[in-house]
């Protein structure tokens, strides 16, 4: 099973790719969509889904999933990220997928073991998961750990283990 | 010309077109986007997406406006009207449109003369300035006045003045 993880974000969106078998994971492809911040934001976000349709008619992932989102102490920020991820999932959902949705601590949870893990230690632990991937940058190394995440919780699932 | 007003949100996204010409402003069409709340988040999006798309194709405005938005109280809400948003500039964005975006209290002020200015007042004031308009609801009239704005906006900026 191919999954996509998504860590939307305007300025740079990771994605990432694994390939799912029983318990076993593969890393398929990976990487971060940059978009000009002197770009207006219906620009950028036309460019971001784009990109991203294109991601998904490439790798025709059966699954997807994105971090969720909260408030924090950037408004601003936050807002132009959930714009961001508002294009994401619709481009997920247009793809024909469901989209699993964790909270970041869930991630680090699933990847690194605690949920107060630096995003250090999830990118090392990626690494580790997905022998021989060349991961693009911090956001492409959070999809990934969104990806992976996902391909746990869908295993669990079928064993019937939540 | 043609103008396009948005209004974003997840569970009923206002949009109201005028036709621009001069100082004459004309109602042309307006509605209210619903998606049901039981579906999921990525799936309420990519339906946000189809029916945006289906009016600027339909109506082929040549710009278009949306109310910025800001956090409030109930961040889950503000969160969710993001990612519309980001969903609907994206469409605007797509359908080749550059998109002004407008504080609310700018466009109460531009339609009822005040930034203060309730809900109702808006409304009221809307179809004053479009007899003959029929109205969807407070979400469509919300939309009907960013696309008012917007012509006044594009208007003055013509006579140079601002």
């Amino acid at each position: 099973m191919i999954i996509l993880g998504l860590d939307p974000s305007l300025s740079s969106c990771g994605w990432g790719i694994v390939r799912a078998e029983g318990n076993r994971l593969a890393h398929v492809a990976n990487g971060q969509i940059k978009t000009k911040a002197s770009l207006p934001l219906a620009t950028r976000l036309a460019e971001l889904a784009g990109a991203l349709e294109a991601i998904v008619a490439e790798h025709r992932p059966a699954a997807a999933a994105a971090e969720e989102v909260f408030v924090n102490k950037n408004p601003a920020s936050t807002l132009k990220l959930a714009q961001a991820r508002g294009v994401a999932l619709m481009c997920a959902a247009r793809g024909g997928l469901e989209v699993g949705e964790y909270a970041p601590s869930v991630v680090k949870k699933a990847v690194v073991g605690t949920g107060g893990a630096s995003k250090d230690q999830v990118h090392a632990m990626v690494a580790m998961l997905l022998p021989g991937a060349k991961i693009a940058g911090e956001d492409a190394a959070d999809a990934l750990a969104v990806a992976i995440t996902h391909a746990h919780h869908l295993a669990s699932a079928r064993r019937g283990v939540r």
